[in-house]
């Protein structure tokens, strides 16, 4: 007799973005004139760049064509974009990534939540708290967090590293027995940045700890501020104990198109086992290469016009952010993040809960965001707002804030 | 201390066509005047039909505008192109599947690699033998296998359903106690088929021992012979007992653009629990949809334009197979497939190995084809040929294969 997979089980309420959505409905079903400004997903809102358009419409020409046409890819993906990559986002800053440590996939998602197949059922996690769910759901999925505590809002078997405003958002390296740490900066969901000082300090405690540290720089397109690294492997020794997981979606507006690539380097080795070839046999055995064309889109954001206009996009998603965050501040809010991220994290006005900011929000001013609870127990009483919306619809969130007095 | 997945280095050797790819690099590398011709890997040679070109052209233009641009896609895929599916594939069979109980993916190996996380790890798993190694690897990966047997050349735990000219290579259903079956039929690699009486009997004997069966018809396109199921919903009861599978790639030449599709059933529970639910769960946590514009594509396969292109290819395709099939047969081989599948199943002449055959035909005829061993022990002594090359190789190969006297 066949049975599921119990762990499956444990997985709490509905994955956080549906249940959003299904409020959002609901909200609209009853009020079907509202002007509803969406400032919860993280998705993007502008156009592909011309470029990227431009390389597309090629790539699916060659498609056509007997004599160029392209059928399977190769296993980590076509070396035209990891050579690219390679150069551009790594060479370029100093740091010594081959082309063949680098797997290109569909998407970051799908790398964060894969990647914990290639450990031990056994190895003990740690998640920042407030924390992207992905990390939390896979291993949950996996069997390694154990019962849920509802009490406590988390999972057993889990190690929550808070990030609160004390910590500046920077979590401390777990003091008990860990062995892999997921970090993301600049963070989803509250904005905040990690100096390179203290990931240099988390790199060189993994290394005593023998942990491996899974490293989301998905959002590292935002940072302006040039003292913030871009990758974890900017510090010294972390190609021995990190893997690092790029994203196509928020530098260059992908979400629609699905690439990203996670970097494995051939260093890094457990107990003299190369997880770059554990990696390596994963994405062999469960994984068909993401779409010729979509690889060729990616190759045009490293070219100069592509590299151009992509810049403009994310300066102009980050505009919104400072716009956000300013009229924020002068509506009273305390507010994190959104300097170097395109996430805005405010503290709730009063003791409200992050849920009833929700509903607040949506039914006084029609403004969609992503309660903090959702994220994590720690990220009760927060709230995120994401600077994907168009500058006008970011403009008349504030406008709409500013006038209601929620504070 | 972190530590591995021990399971992973229970896989054997490398996958099967990289071993392939790797023998031919060396081969051409010696011999750079030879003209190989390939009938080894399962890849479609043919360009996009056009119907298919003007939908991905259209869709980019879409994601060049922000009226028209598209961000993340919905969990299960674009109701476009699940209204499609549930109407051209199940109901113009009269099989009841409605669109929400298709899943869209990027592909066939994705989806019946990632089907096994929602089982519970200690399920017994019966897979043919010869076998499409995603089914084995994947397993052998979440645990499910245990130890290689070298001296058996099969995995201890795994339960093989032997395919042999005796049984027309259509497996018995296992005797013992079995809780998943992956079935694959029209059969990658044997080329063979099974009957709607056969099928019929496999999903009886599931629902009476409560084992699921996991069904992959990604071959059904090249069904010539009306008889034949081309869904496992053709048969009563399957939608309490089996998930199936398809894909883009051999019917629409989806290999470089990836798109497939699974079927999970809401009326398909085990102890109470919605295989649908859980299904929907890794999707929505682990995977963010296919590309927008492949989706885009993948709906003008449903045209009548697209029908029309892409029902020319198949046939294109299935004269190679005749062709090949007779022309094996004329050079005194024993061939089995071939006739409502892209696959082409031989004999190895007098006793020799599949792997010697293999060198056999590359040096000798400079001919690329599959050793049916790597399928499985039961694939000793055949070979696998492929019909996707072009009309003017497969005609060289049959010539070559001739003027050789193989036999």
């Amino acid at each position: 007799m066949a049975s599921v997979n119990e762990n499956y089980l444990k997985l709490q309420g509905s994955y956080l973005f549906s249940t959003i959505a299904k409020k959002v409905k609901e909200y609209e079903t009853a009020h079907p004139d509202a002007n509803i400004i969406r400032l919860g997903i993280g998705d993007v809102t502008k156009p592909l760049a011309p470029a990227i358009i431009d390389a597309l419409h090629n790539a699916v020409d060659e498609m056509a064509a007997a004599s160029t046409f392209r059928g399977y890819a190769p296993d980590l993906g076509y070396e035209f974009l990891r050579e690219k990559i390679a150069k551009n986002d790594y060479e370029a800053r100093g740091i010594d990534i081959s082309p063949d440590e680098i797997f290109v996939s569909d998407g970051a998602k799908s790398d964060t939540s894969n990647i914990q197949e290639i450990f031990g059922y056994d190895n003990r996690v740690a998640v920042c708290d407030p924390v992207y769910p992905v990390y939390v759901d896979s291993n949950v999925m996996a069997g390694r967090a154990g019962e849920f505590d509802s009490a406590l809002g988390r999972y057993k078997k889990l190690i929550y590293m808070p990030c609160t405003k004390e910590n500046d958002f920077v979590p401390e390296f777990p003091k008990g027995p860990v062995d892999i740490i997921y970090l993301c900066f600049p963070n989803n969901p509250t904005g905040m940045t990690i100096t390179k000082e203290r990931l240099q300090d988390f790199v060189d405690r993994a290394i005593k700890r023998k942990a491996v540290i899974l490293y989301d720089s998905a959002y590292e397109a935002y940072i302006s501020d040039p003292s913030l690294p871009h990758s974890i492997y900017e510090c010294e020794g972390a190609n021995e104990c990190a893997i690092e997981f790029r994203s196509f979606s928020k530098n260059a507006g992908f979400t629609g198109l699905r690439l990203g690539f996670t970097v494995v380097p051939k260093t890094l080795k457990l107990s003299g086992v190369s997880l770059h070839s554990l990696w390596a046999r994963r994405h062999g055995t469960k994984f068909n290469g993401a779409p010729y064309i979509v690889q060729r889109a990616g190759e045009a954001v490293y070219s100069p016009e592509g590299k151009e206009q992509v810049k403009k996009q994310v300066e102009g998603y980050m505009k919104n952010a400072s716009f956000l965050k300013a009229g924020l501040k002068e509506a009273g809010f305390t507010v994190y993040g959104g300097e170097n991220a395109p996430y805005i994290w405010l503290s709730t006005p009063g003791n409200m809960t992050s849920w009833d900011f929700f509903d607040l929000l949506l039914s006084k001013v029609n403004i969609v965001g992503t309660p903090g609870v959702g994220f994590g127990p720690m990220g009760e009483g927060y709230f995120r707002l994401t600077a994907f919306n168009t500058v006008e619809n970011s403009a008349l969130a504030i406008e709409r804030i500013k006038a209601a007095h929620l504070m």
